[in-house]
Parts: C-alpha cells; sequence; structure tokens
C-alpha cells in the first residue's frame, strides 16, 4: 500500500529536542571509579568462607564471565576455596516444562530451611542462553525461598554451549559449598543432554513426572528413567491421586527392568503434590536414606571421585576436539573431504588422516 | 596333598631327544622368495573386481597388517576398488552366545545364494584378539556355506581397539563389494559397545534371541532391542513354540515402546527354526521390504552418507584422544592431576587446563 511509503511533503515532523545529558561526565567518573574498587579474589575467598551472600554472587559473577582476567580471578577464588567445599548433598531435580519443578522446589527448600538446612539452589538450562534465563529467572516464583537468609537461588548462568554452562554450574556448586550451603538442588529441563550434565554432577538424580493420562512410558526418554535415583508424581492431590497411584505402579514396573545401580539403591517411585505441601517430607526422607546407603558402603565418595576424572576427561576431549575443529584449514578441507567421501573418492578414514596431517 | 609336590627322586625323566629340523636352508629360502613375489596393488584390485576370492583374501589381509607398507598398500587397493563398491545390502547381526547365530547366518546364506545372490561373511569381535576369532574361526560349522563360491566367510580382524577392528572390517566391506558381493553379513557378539559399531556399519540391523522362560525384557540391553529394526527368535521349533509366540508378542510390545524410526521403518518380531530352516525367507523378505522402503523415501543413501560422516569425525575424534593421552608426559602427569582434584588442591577444569598446556 502507499500508505507505507514515507510521503514528500511539506508538513516534515520536525526532529525532536535533544534530551540533555542525564547525568554529568563528573558524576559519571566517579560512578565508575565506584566500580572500579571490586574486593579482591582475597576478600571475596573471606567474604564467601563467612557465609556472606554478596561475596558468593560476586564471585558467581565473576565465574560467569567471559573476561580471561575474571576467569583468573575466579579460578583463584575456587581454587583457595577447594578445602572448605565438598561437605554437601547435591540433588539433581529434573522434569518437562509444567510438571511444577519451581513449586516443587520451593516447597522442599522451604522444608529443608525449617530442618536447619542451608539450601542453594542452581540451574543448568543451555536454553537460557537466548531467553536469558527460561528456569529460575522468575524469582518471583520462588517468593517463599527467596526470602529466607538460608537460601541462594541463582539462575542458569549463560554459555555458548552445554559443556560450558555446566562447567560454570559445577565451580559454583564448589562456592556454595565453601559459603557453607549444605544442600545444593540442581534444576534443569527435561529435554535434552543437559540431563546428562546434571546427573554427572550430583549425589542423586530425582525425576520429577505427572500422572498422565494413557501411555505413562511413551513420553519418557528411556535414558533419563535409566539416571533416576527417584521418579516423583507430583500434583498427586485431589481427582489426580487415582491415576498417580497407577502411575506409580507403572513406574516401578519400568525401573524394576533397569539393571541394578552401582549405588546398590533400588530407584523409588513417590507421590507428592507441591503445591498443597504433601509428601515432600517423605521425598527428602528417601533421600536421606539414599545417602546414608551410599554413605556407608562408601559409594557416595567413590562417585564423586569419579565425577571428577569424568570431568577432567570430559574437559580435555571437549577443548582438544574445539581446538581442531575450529582451525580455519580443517573447516574448510573438512567440507571437501566430506564432499569426496560422498562422491566415492574417498573413505572417511583416508580423510581422517589427511585431515589430522594438516 | 603331598601328591602334587614335585618328588625329588633318581627316577628323573631325562629331556626329549631334540626334534631334526623338518625343513633345510636350501628349500626354506625358496620358500621365503616364493612369498616375497607378492601381487601388486594394481594386480590385487584387478582380481578382486574380475571376483578373485585369493586377491581379496590377500588384500584383506594387508589391511588387517600392522605393517605401515602393508598399510599403504591396503590403502591403495581400497581407493582403487571404491567405484566398484557400495552396492550391496550391508546386514548386522547381533546376539548373545548360544543363540544360535552362526546356524542362523548359515542357513540365510544358503538360501540366498540359492537366490542368486553373493554373500560375503564377516565379524566384529574385539574379544577375538585374544581367543584369535571366537566367532567365525570354527569355519567349520557353516560347511554348508563354505562350499559354495558364492559366498565368503571371514573371521574377526584381531586388533587393540574396537575401533581399530570396526576400521577393518569397513574397510574389508568396500573389497567385498568390489569382488561383486551384494550382500553383506557382519556378526557380532550381543556382549558390549561392538554392536554400536556394527550398528554404523550397516543398513539393517538384526536381534537374534532365544524364547526363554519368564522375564523376557530382563535380560536384554535396552540400547540394542532400541537399535534393532528386527528381532528375530530363533530355535522356534518342537515344544518352544507355545514360549517363542509369547516372547514374540512381548518384545512387539517393547518396541512399539520406542519412537519412530529416522528410516519410517516400524521394527518386526518374526520367528525362525535356523537348524530346521524354517521362517528364513519370512526374515530375507522383511529385509527386502525395509530395502525397499528405504530406498524410496531417500533414508537408504542419506542414512550410509551420515554413517560416513559418523566415521570420519569418530576417526579423527579417536586419533585425536590417542595422540594426547599416549605423550608420555601426560601418562606421568594426568595421574598427578586426578591425586591433586581427589585431595581438594585443584578442580577438574584447572588440571585439564594445565595438562593441555603441556
Amino acid at each position: 500500500m502507499a500508505k507505507s511509503k514515507p510521503k514528500k511533503s511539506a508538513l516534515k515532523e520536525n526532529d525532536g529536542i535533544k534530551q540533555p545529558e542525564s547525568l554529568s561526565s563528573v558524576s559519571a567518573k566517579a560512578i565508575k571509579s565506584k566500580r572500579q574498587k571490586q574486593p579482591s579474589a582475597e576478600e571475596l575467598v573471606k567474604g564467601i568462607i563467612q557465609g556472606n551472600i554478596t561475596a558468593l554472587s560476586r564471585a558467581i559473577t565473576l565465574i560467569e564471565s567471559t573476561n580471561p582476567s575474571h576467569t583468573k580471578k575466579a579460578n583463584t577464588i575456587i581454587n583457595a576455596c577447594l578445602p572448605y567445599a565438598n561437605n554437601s548433598i547435591r540433588i539433581g531435580i529434573t522434569g518437562v516444562p509444567g510438571v511444577g519443578k519451581s513449586t516443587f522446589i520451593e516447597a522442599l527448600g522451604v522444608y529443608l530451611i525449617k530442618n536447619s538446612k542451608k539450601v542453594a539452589v542452581l540451574a543448568v538450562d543451555p536454553s537460557s542462553t537466548l531467553s536469558k534465563g527460561s528456569i529460575l529467572g522468575d524469582k518471583t516464583r520462588m517468593e517463599d525461598l527467596v526470602k529466607t537468609k538460608n537460601a541462594f537461588i541463582r539462575p542458569s548462568p549463560s554459555g555458548d554451549s552445554l559443556g560450558g554452562v555446566a562447567r560454570k554450574t559445577r565451580e559454583t556448586i564448589i562456592l556454595c559449598e565453601a559459603a557453607g550451603f549444605d544442600t545444593i538442588l540442581i534444576e534443569t529441563v527435561g529435554v535434552g543432554q543437559s540431563e546428562i550434565a546434571v546427573h554427572s554432577m550430583v549425589d542423586f538424580f530425582l525425576l520429577l513426572k505427572l500422572a498422565g493420562a494413557g501411555d505413562e512410558l511413551q513420553g519418557i526418554k528411556r535414558g533419563i528413567i535409566e539416571m533416576a535415583d527417584a521418579i516423583v508424581i507430583n500434583k498427586a492431590d485431589g481427582e489426580n491421586i487415582k491415576a498417580a497411584n497407577a502411575a506409580k505402579l507403572e513406574f516401578n514396573r519400568a525401573l524394576h527392568l533397569y539393571p541394578e545401580k552401582a549405588s546398590g539403591w533400588t530407584p523409588k517411585t513417590t507421590l507428592c503434590s507441591a503445591l498443597k505441601n504433601e509428601g515432600i517430607s517423605e521425598v527428602w526422607d528417601m533421600i536421606t536414606d539414599y545417602v546414608l546407603k551410599a554413605k556407608s558402603n562408601n559409594y557416595f565418595n567413590r562417585h564423586r571421585k569419579q565425577q571428577n576424572t569424568f570431568w577432567l576427561l570430559q574437559t580435555i576431549e571437549e577443548r582438544l576436539k574445539s581446538n581442531f575443529y575450529n582451525r580455519s584449514i580443517i573447516k574448510t578441507e573438512l567440507k571437501k573431504q566430506i564432499a569426496l567421501i560422498e562422491e566415492g573418492k574417498t573413505t572417511p578414514f583416508n580423510a581422517a588422516e589427511y585431515l589430522l596431517g594438516l
């Protein structure tokens, strides 16, 4: 339509008046100089160990920063905190959107704090790179938890890769533990590889489910069920109770089909209603049982050591790959070699030799 | 008991008489000089393309050799054969020991040859490094198949790693195809990672099972069921028929639980008795149906291209890792860093940076 075209007309709209600067250069300078007075690594470490939440938050911001000098400072802080870390129970919580993860975490968190625990809630959600923190971003949903000083809530770090996000979260766990948080809840969404990353940084992995209609097992990623130490069926209240009990039976049967876990623990299915605060203490009792069992047979420590080795090798291998594939000559030649393979002019193995020799 | 102790006695057994050399140095030399007259790469390629089994066998021996000059010659042969390869149906066959894999492969092979096919039978069994070819090693079990000139049977190559064994088998497929074999059967044992390797080099993946008593699903690795395009219940004869039908129902239910395959193919369960030659033609009809479907929706070619890219990247990444971990400084320092992590003196990430910087 002609309407959308700019009309040449005498009725020309004048440019608006230029806004005055809202800050004088003097006060801007003052603010900047204040900003530059960042606490030193030593000050932050001291603060963290004293349980100072501001120091903890600031240090985590350094972990999350992409600025190399921040990374260096973060590493200093993490290393200084290491001797104070490791004394916690780390719990991974997953479930598809809509299952009530935030409500559940709030209910569990409030219960734990009433029982004299200090609770840190973190998240691993690589999709938050786009949405700038989709899970836990809306802290208002966790109102009760946010109010207490024994709770610390931090949304998912952003990052260009799951590996990056997972690394930041794993380092954040260390700082939270050094700050005295003895229960670390790590939330993730039930869609994709992030479960595997979270599973490999926690002691106990909990899958939240709903009692749906019909084919309960259809929609679940089998790998996630296999990782779960517990399936908690949420929203088991009112008219849902019958369906929830049926789902519990079905999940128990499904869990039964998997081989025994290295922990010696038999995964359990329980019901709860996070909204009505029902079944929450049962979930915690179950986790306590697990920890007792895993500590008594020494699986708990062995498992954490295995996780550390896993992360070491994982980090090395990711870096080896990215160092290789990010070379510009490899980017160009890889495409050419794939084309040659498709044309039947070379084999994958010869192409690999060629690329590795560049 | 005293009996098992060597007795000090005057009745000492003398050493046996030294055997005379069974070959004179002259005839040994003659044999060696004859051995050294190896055909050239060009001669072998020509022989392979003409369907000469001796040339094919010799070229495969070069692929399997660890001698670098043999590897070079093998690569020349493989590249020359590539334009003649790719025209076959590649079928992976797995199942735990005792399920009757050899009998099944023989029955299927004989059936195919009667139907004017040329059948190559290969194997991927990394455990054969120790047992020197456990599967297919005993060719006498495949008597009928060995007799016909349209069948070619080759035991699993040995190798220090599954990756090595899989690579050799994959290259052997190319030579067999160039030699005119239009149906490639690749056997593997139902225990471990070798299924994944075989799955990624075949068009159709077949799981052989028995109708056992009781919990049918218990003993099966879920991942293998998920990969299967068909479950064939063997030994479905005589008194077993009832149990086999029950197992068929149960497997069909299990297969139904998995998400739809990218091929658009719904995995099927069938019964057979390889020993009594029953149900074999039905298995082949099913594979033919699959190939028709997969070719008509272009999955067949797309899938082979994906497999090629997978092997390219896989080879690169394995080599990057082995190049890194085999450096002697890394071997030493990796252990030290793991110890430091366990003592809480460094993080997996800092340790990784340190090792990557060496």
